[in-house]
């Protein structure tokens, strides 16, 4: 069997990668591995491409993984979807390719369509049967198409910072007069007394 | 002056990490560290914490660099608030600690508040002289609060999939009756005539 290469490196030290940041290796992440290669590629080496993906699930993580594109850069945006797919595009010229798993040509590899559509449960298909089927399809159940992106290119700027008169926290004065938290929207409350031990002895520094 | 670690590794480790995960040492990343090595500790090692960001902006790398938490593992939830603090925090408890960087104790760092409130333009800070300071704060200019979280804890479920009647693509069937693209919302156009020579090519495939 060639080697496998994913963006341009042996697709063993790609799973070792994945296993490192994702904490387990993925089928979406595995997968995603194949589709940002793809993008890569139709994309070119030369260019400084931006990345918008589908789903928050798992993909994002092989874009950060195989681009220089990361959620805290900015450069990749993540839009909550739930579509299997991404693009890569140019941000100066706004062309690019959107690659997609593509649920009619995963009907050849029975395994990943029934994953995909969720039609089995996680105990019905061991994760290695699973990732074998995704690494012989390879490229063979994407699809891609050259798009020019029209929404979601544009830098996010940060807003105004002030001094939230209720906290005292800095925050963006686009968010009201007070920030978010204090206007109700918070997802915490203050703990003193934590029930574990542990906790207890670094509340008490 | 003594080694400064950050969740255990030497600094310039961390910095060389920033620079190829990231792709420059982004003052916000670098102190981001510092803020994920404090929650780390009052957390404790044994603790299989999640993580809430309270910014899109630089510091979910952070956690993504220094913890098991990723954006696509789902184990960081990242709000779009703009403030500068993070919370790690027991997944079965949902006992932990906040930790912002104090807009009070920056004071004492003159570059650091600058930066933070925005009161100086780039071209008038260098990047190097920011992240010396940055580096010479370390936690002085950090609070931390033991916290109980009361939301976006729960693991975000994906949705029944079903088939676009409109686009033939897979789509989760809680955005409706079409795919959020096909009802208007979507990113792209078709672009099977590129601008781009290069393109061009990989259209002609």
């Amino acid at each position: 069997m060639e080697e496998i290469l994913i963006a341009g490196k042996p697709v063993e030290a790609f799973l070792e990668e994945i296993r490192k940041f994702h904490g387990w290796v993925a089928p979406g992440v595995l997968l995603g591995g194949f589709m940002v290669d793809y993008a890569l590629e139709l994309v070119g080496k030369e260019v400084e491409a931006d990345a918008i993906v589908e789903t928050r699930f798992c993909l994002p993580d092989a874009v950060q993984l195989l681009t220089p594109c990361t959620f805290g850069n900015g450069w990749m945006k993540v839009l909550d979807w739930d579509k299997f797919a991404l693009s890569l595009y140019d941000k100066k010229t706004r062309e690019g390719f959107r690659v997609r798993l593509d649920v009619d040509k995963t009907t050849a590899f029975p395994d990943l369509y029934n994953w995909f559509m969720k039609l089995v449960e996680k105990k019905d298909l061991p994760l290695e049967v699973l990732n074998q089927t995704i690494l012989e399809a390879g490229r063979e159940a994407l699809s891609a198409d050259p798009v020019f992106i029209t929404n979601y290119y544009a830098k996010i700027k940060k807003g105004k910072t002030g001094i939230c008169p209720s906290c005292g926290e800095a925050y963006t004065l686009r968010q009201g007069a007070l920030c978010i938290s204090c206007q109700g929207e918070g997802y915490y409350q203050p703990n003193e007394n934590p029930a574990d031990p542990f906790l207890r002895r670094a509340v008490s520094y």
